[in-house]
């Protein structure tokens, strides 16, 4: 058995993956939506692909009540409005996995550039935000949604995490590692998360010369 | 039969290590140093190591010379300087291929932080610094030094390639793919080269926690 882990944005195409990949690793999942009957239609949606999977769906403030690990996978743009609305029900012994990535599309940018965030990440621009005593891990940057989404397609990629205590990476790594090809790798302190977030924008130059939904995987551990 | 290649800074460890590996792989190699009496302590070296590698030692604006594509393997705190000397010399049918990275250890920060560089990165500085038609390919920051430079060691890793022009990326992969074990990524224009440097400082983190001497690989291609 597995802790739950809700998914703020699981009806986003990144969220949605993941929520297909755990529903078939048998980990409880709660699907957040700005619109609790989006939600509820994600959950449908899942349930046909992986009939077994243990799912509930809500809107975001009511699902990130449903489980200790709440995973933000939202635009950028809507990073710090959700935050906002989301201080209210978060509460010490909560952990925040930040998947979030200051594409310079946020502002009709490229994607291929990321904006400066003020805090240095938008994993530390969410440490601002949470209330005291929440806790943030930033990982899951790298896995390509439409990748993650098709689950005809075996992953085999690594996942950066970032955070500043041991104790709580390894709570999201222990639930990271539940999805069959994702190997967790500890890649530092929360303000890495810098580094970690801009591998999207290169990753999507990549994929654009590539025509690839490209990962990433660390040598020589 | 290869085209050579000068490796500017070539007595420093990533030079160093690449001599060795272009060596092995029959490509003729000119070693550049601050010190002509040094580079050619180097030559000898790699000869060591290496018997039949075709070898050079010179000054490094003599060795710069002396090759149609200058790769630029120095410390960041050193880039500017070297490329002030090279300028008299650089021509325009030349390519400078840049692996500097801009670690905050060059003004003794972190390793695993970068300087924030005004032209967005240290390949774009070295642009803007070398002679009207030269141009630069930014490659090479995540391979380890110390890996490199154990030619028992077997490398397995990919190298990011960033530049503004796709006939110079080619003939800079086509150098690179020389060598056993690494696979270049087209990782999109020069300024790409922002993020793809900044890789190093999150390796070197990945590293002080694994004690490895961490690679990358790109998936999905």
């Amino acid at each position: 058995m597995s802790e739950p882990i809700a998914i703020i944005g699981g009806t986003g195409a990144l969220g949605f993956g993941l929520a297909l990949r755990w529903g078939r690793a048998g980990v409880p999942v709660v699907i957040g939506s700005r619109d609790a009957a989006r939600a509820a239609e994600a959950v449908d949606r899942v349930r046909e692909a992986v009939p077994d999977a243990q799912l509930e769906g809500y809107e975001n403030a009511e699902a990130a009540t449903k489980a200790e690990v709440v995973l933000l996978t939202v635009p950028f743009r809507s990073q710090s409005e959700t935050l906002t609305n989301l201080k209210p029900v978060l509460a010490p012994h909560q952990l925040v996995v930040d998947a979030t990535v200051p594409l310079a599309a946020a502002v009709s940018g490229r994607a291929t550039r990321t904006l400066g965030v003020w805090q240095g990440s938008a994993a530390q621009q969410a440490q601002e935000m949470v209330p005291e005593g929440v806790r943030v891990v930033s990982a899951l940057h790298t896995v390509s949604a439409a990748t993650c989404g098709d689950l005809d397609h075996a992953l085999d990629e690594d996942v950066l995490v970032c955070g500043n205590q041991r104790e709580d990476k390894e709570r999201v790594m222990g639930l990271i590692d539940r999805i069959d090809g994702l190997r967790c790798v500890d890649a530092g302190r929360l303000e890495m998360a810098r580094i970690a977030e801009s591998l999207t924008a290169l990753l999507i130059s990549i994929n654009v010369r590539h025509k690839a939904h490209a990962g990433i995987k660390i040598t020589g551990l």
